[in-house]
């Protein structure tokens, strides 16, 4: 029996006896983490995506994601066991699952709003094959409201059934990081689960009980849960512009920001973050905008949101600045620099190029003419580029006037100004974004201009001295 | 010897002998704390101060802060072991002391800049005494470059003496919190020290490990250390001004923001802030102005540090708006209304009234020419008013027909709707601005109208009925 129409209990015993099919909608990062999840539970999973490489890929029982690659074993498991189905059929998943989870990203449009289309789609397709007793759950990012004003009023028109009447719907996002998405899903944090009606609430917490190892947190509304997962965003986004802000200063000051940030953190009422060079990836920089958006919905201006926003989307150009000055200090012409850019995924430990600095970067570096040479230990294309992207940060250090470091991979963390200094052969730049580099001392073989984020910019010299520099 | 004339080891164990004389120079609410602290590891102590109230109590073996009661017994124990002399006599504290240590507070002008007419004060006083050996310390939180630029200067003219290499100088900022003070500065934090000169920092550092059990931090300058004390703040007043700004658009939104906000915090990323009615005190509301003007000299604008201190002092205003819509709501005479004002001080816990909302909330109260009784547990007096301070807030909100609630002590989070409705005896607006009541259910006597912060506002019927509504 379809489980909203059964205890509870039940509910979950046919879950864990692989009685019910669960459709996971997206099984891009977040929808294979979902299905995975799901799958070791003993639901017997349906994924859909229309990437055809990561279907190949999944059906050898392979994870599509480098940095997720410990998740093989488990796909391997579940498709040896006939727990996990993937297609492309959008459809057929619809039709065939008992449980229905909406994982297809959100992005925002031109106009920096958020571009609903891929949810109004899938919420169509799975309004069509709706059965009384099936459970629908969103676990995308959305603007607050969505799953009660968009997603249940096309649920019900396409089925002609009613919400927490005839089938359950509840709101539970995902709060994955890529590098650890699985044991972010089980382990680490409770799972939000937001409805608006106390039928669906009990049966989805005491689904996702049987899923997750950190027990849930239940919500009292659908919209309180979309908005306390945007607001983690918010919290990230404004802190690391107050992390950029503070940053700027110390370097005007002369003052190191990470031992000041080391310092004031070692209490438990101050959690500073790091200054960066721009926040990439699907969520950070995507979020506050839905909450933006909804805010001016209610005739509410977000200021701080608003201004931390600008204030990162303008730290790549504060970079960029720094390339340029950087490069003019040492006398080079920028068109016939030979850069070396290490790093395009947005943070370390993944291959996700969404919205990264880095590609900013790159534009950049090829709009002046110059010479660029690309590592990245994870991404192995970028859309639309046609670039030889080296594994190793040495082979592109050979021969750069200036080596630009724009993620915090962990093998750039072993970077050392003088064996950087030797494979690039000249007087070099060093930019350092992500400041993976911590010994400024040392001998360079030759002259490094050494410039990095809240810090004073250093000039070292071959003989082991080093001074401060305004850029 | 004189401390910085011998091995930082030898120095210590002259402390623990009591062999050295430590003058803490302003022997308030931080003051007191560095007293008892360094009177503990064994110094004789002259606690130097002009309120001679505190003197009389002091030596009478009593802790003048009412939260702070639990220092008398520690008080008493250093008198009667002859280890704690208090005096409204600087130079004669400057005189006859090895280790002189600053606490006395910086304020703001009416400009907002940061005076430092006190720190400039008592480093001449100490400037004219100082003898080679000596060691100065400052733990008042000032503006990055004070230490360096301005105390060291007058210390070194006044002296004939060079500092780092006569004198040992250093500048630790005092980390504690009015309730926890002793612990706070002993056992919770590591202590932060920053010198100019490898000798100072090597010696305070030595010092300071034998007066907290929680270790030091070192750092690389007097401006670092400066510098980690003042973010330390402005995280927090950033941090609240986010929370209020979020806040305020759930409380659109029909969400309670503390839901949400424990939600979010659910993961180790988050750590979204408390919304309020205005920051006081005086630390928080006061550090981000000398960062700003830092800033400023350095040519550079703190535009989220700017914006959140802006936004933190309009939330007063926001809350004094909502107590008017409430009592117009309830078709009362703003001047006819008589108003209960259950708490002075600037958060629970504590008697520190500085830059209290409270008292602003006060001010608005008396210059609508309505009637208030005013409560406070542990608030004895405010300085130019001649008003009555209940202890109970249940006489306070006998007879009342608006309850503001503006502090957040143990004792109001006892306050339940019922309760208030029958001591009010009539139809009560309760304007809740720390959300300490957490039952919004129950049959209240009359009609309730309830206003928190981030949180819907409700009526409350004396059936039991309850229903948002907009002010």
């Amino acid at each position: 029996m379809k489980p909203f129409l059964v205890a509870p209990e039940e509910a979950v015993e046919n879950l864990r006896k692989s009685r019910y099919r669960v459709g996971v909608f997206g099984f891009g990062h977040v929808g294979l983490t979902i299905g995975v999840g799901w799958g070791l539970a003993g639901a017997k999973v349906i994924g859909m995506t229309l990437d055809k490489q990561a279907i190949r890929l999944l059906e050898s029982g392979l994870s599509p994601f480098p940095e997720e690659a410990y998740l093989s074993k488990y796909i391997e498991n579940l498709r040896t066991r006939g727990l996990l189905e993937v297609t492309d059929d959008y459809s057929y998943g619809a039709r065939e699952t008992d449980i229905k989870i909406i994982a297809v990203p959100v992005y925002l449009s031109s106009e920096k709003k958020p571009d609903l289309t891929p949810i109004i789609r899938v919420s169509e397709e799975i309004g069509r094959s709706l059965i009384k007793g099936d459970v629908v759950i969103i676990e995308t990012s959305i603007p607050p409201g969505t799953t009660r004003n968009v997603v249940r009023p096309i649920l019900e028109e396409k089925s002609g059934l009613k919400a927490d009447e005839d089938f359950a719907l509840a709101y539970s996002p995902e709060r994955i990081s890529a590098g650890t998405v699985l044991a972010d899903y089980l382990e680490k944090y409770p799972k939000i689960i937001g409805c608006d009606s106390p039928g669906s609430l009990n049966l989805v917490a005491k689904l996702y009980s049987a899923v997750v190892k950190t027990g849930v947190i239940k919500m009292s509304s659908t919209v309180a849960a979309e908005t306390e997962k945007l607001f983690e965003g918010v919290y990230r986004d404004v802190n690391i512009a107050l992390a950029n802000e503070l940053a700027l200063l110390c370097e005007k000051m002369g003052v190191a920001y990470d031992e000041v940030r080391a310092a004031a953190n070692s209490q438990p009422f101050s959690h500073l973050h790091k200054p960066g060079i721009g926040v990439g990836g699907a969520c950070i920089p995507v979020y506050p905008y839905f909450i933006i958006e909804t805010a001016l919905n209610q005739g509410v201006q977000l200021q701080i949101t608003q201004l931390a926003r600008s204030i990162n989307e303008t730290a790549t150009e504060l970079f960029i600045e720094k390339i340029v000055k950087a490069v003019h200090f040492l006398n080079i012409d920028p068109s016939k620099c030979r850069f070396a850019l290490l790093g395009l995924s947005f943070r370390g430990g993944t291959s996700d190029t969404r919205l990264s600095p880095a590609l900013r970067i790159l534009e950049f570096i090829e709009k002046t003419g110059a010479e660029v040479k690309v590592c990245d230990p994870l991404v192995e294309k970028v859309e639309g580029k046609d670039i030889e992207i080296l594994r190793d940060w040495r082979k592109a250090a050979q021969g750069a006037d200036a080596i630009v470091i724009a993620s915090d991979h962990k093998e750039f963390y072993q970077i050392e100004i003088e064996e950087a200094s030797s494979l690039a052969g000249r007087e070099t730049a060093i930019l350092d974004g992500k400041n993976v580099i911590s010994n400024l001392n040392g001998k360079p073989r030759y002259r490094v201009l050494y410039v990095g984020v809240g810090r004073p910019a250093y000039l070292l010299e071959p003989d082991g001295s080093k001074k401060k520099v305004e850029l």
